[in-house]
């Protein structure tokens, strides 16, 4: 099952064209195990994530990774700081990513109110880069924040953002939650753009 | 000038291989006021957005855009919102998008933690697809939120977060501010990879 097939469920079907990195982008709970995520690939998702803009060119975001042979300890520790219901899934996934965010900037110290969500850009950037070299990354909210920065060792002055899996989509019956199961085959919905656009003034219709 | 040019100074040079529209994105403050910008691709840009990833598919991003005709009023009202060093370039774009964040969860009215992180996410995608249908943004945390606000007309329950221009790049020597037109000439800098990636812990050199 590949998201190159344009009938997969996880493929968007979007109202108006989009890049094709966008439409095969998805956020798999399957990952499956037995393929494995080369340096090479990674440094280009990374990569990727470096380009992104952000407030100042700030670059607010790091990254701390653990592959689940070559740096095995972090690996657990880093698992061990999601959710039981994420760690069911995302054990199978062979690179684990802690995305800290420093809230600060580097000039002066205050805050950086934009840091969070240029971080979110450069994370955006490394998930489309992801698809296009045939690897899926799913972001999880749910972890312990307090966990993960002693799993990573991160600063005081970083704030854990998010962990993510990354590897290849794998084969949704191996899941064991019967919801992730079923959740891996439905369509994905969004709002269409007219719910959240509007022209000239909250509320207007999208009209171009 | 276009970035289609390999020689192009805002063309990225990166130390491992990325996909096109990140290494031919990048922000002008120089647009071209003679170029429009369809509703068609208006509608790609959002499109591309909305099928970004965010935690709980909240899709915590709303959009009010203006144009420099279509929607004269809304279109100044808004570049009023920005501070005057932006306003020297902006106001050559013929659209202005109004980026607002819901902060709270439609579910139960709880502090949605990332909700500026998946804007980020989605303004990415944005910004991405704009680069592909040969379109610019430009991104400005340098405006007033209460101005924009009104503006807009924006709800309490969301926040204003960005202001981006959307153009087609234009000739920096076109620009009135000395600095604007170098920095439209100088080469880009980001840090590299190997300084905010870690493997195994924070500090640790990436390997791989």
């Amino acid at each position: 099952m590949s998201t190159q097939d344009p009938f997969h469920p996880k493929v968007a079907q979007p109202d108006h064209d989009v890049i094709d990195v966008i439409r095969h982008r998805w956020s798999p709970r399957a990952f499956n195990a037995a393929l494995d995520v080369t340096p090479g690939e990674l440094h280009s998702l990374f990569e990727a994530a470096r380009w992104a803009p952000s407030s100042g060119n700030e670059q607010p975001w790091r990254f701390v990774f653990a592959h689940v042979r070559r740096s095995a300890e972090a690996y657990e520790a880093l698992l061990a700081s999601v959710t039981p219901r994420n760690r069911a899934w995302a054990r199978h996934a062979p690179v684990l990513v802690l995305v800290a965010v420093r809230s600060t900037l580097e000039r002066n110290g205050a805050l950086n109110t934009h840091a969070w969500y240029d971080a979110g850009q450069a994370v955006a950037f490394l998930a489309l880069q992801a698809t296009a070299v045939g690897l899926s990354v799913r972001q999880m909210q749910g972890f312990d924040p307090a966990l993960a920065r002693v799993a990573c060792s991160v600063p005081e002055l970083f704030e854990p953002a998010v962990v993510m899996a990354v590897g290849r989509a794998g084969d949704p019956d191996l899941l064991e939650i019967e919801f992730h199961r079923d959740a891996e085959r439905q369509p994905r919905h969004r709002r269409p753009i007219g719910e959240f656009v509007f022209h000239g003034g909250w509320g207007q219709p999208l009209e171009g």
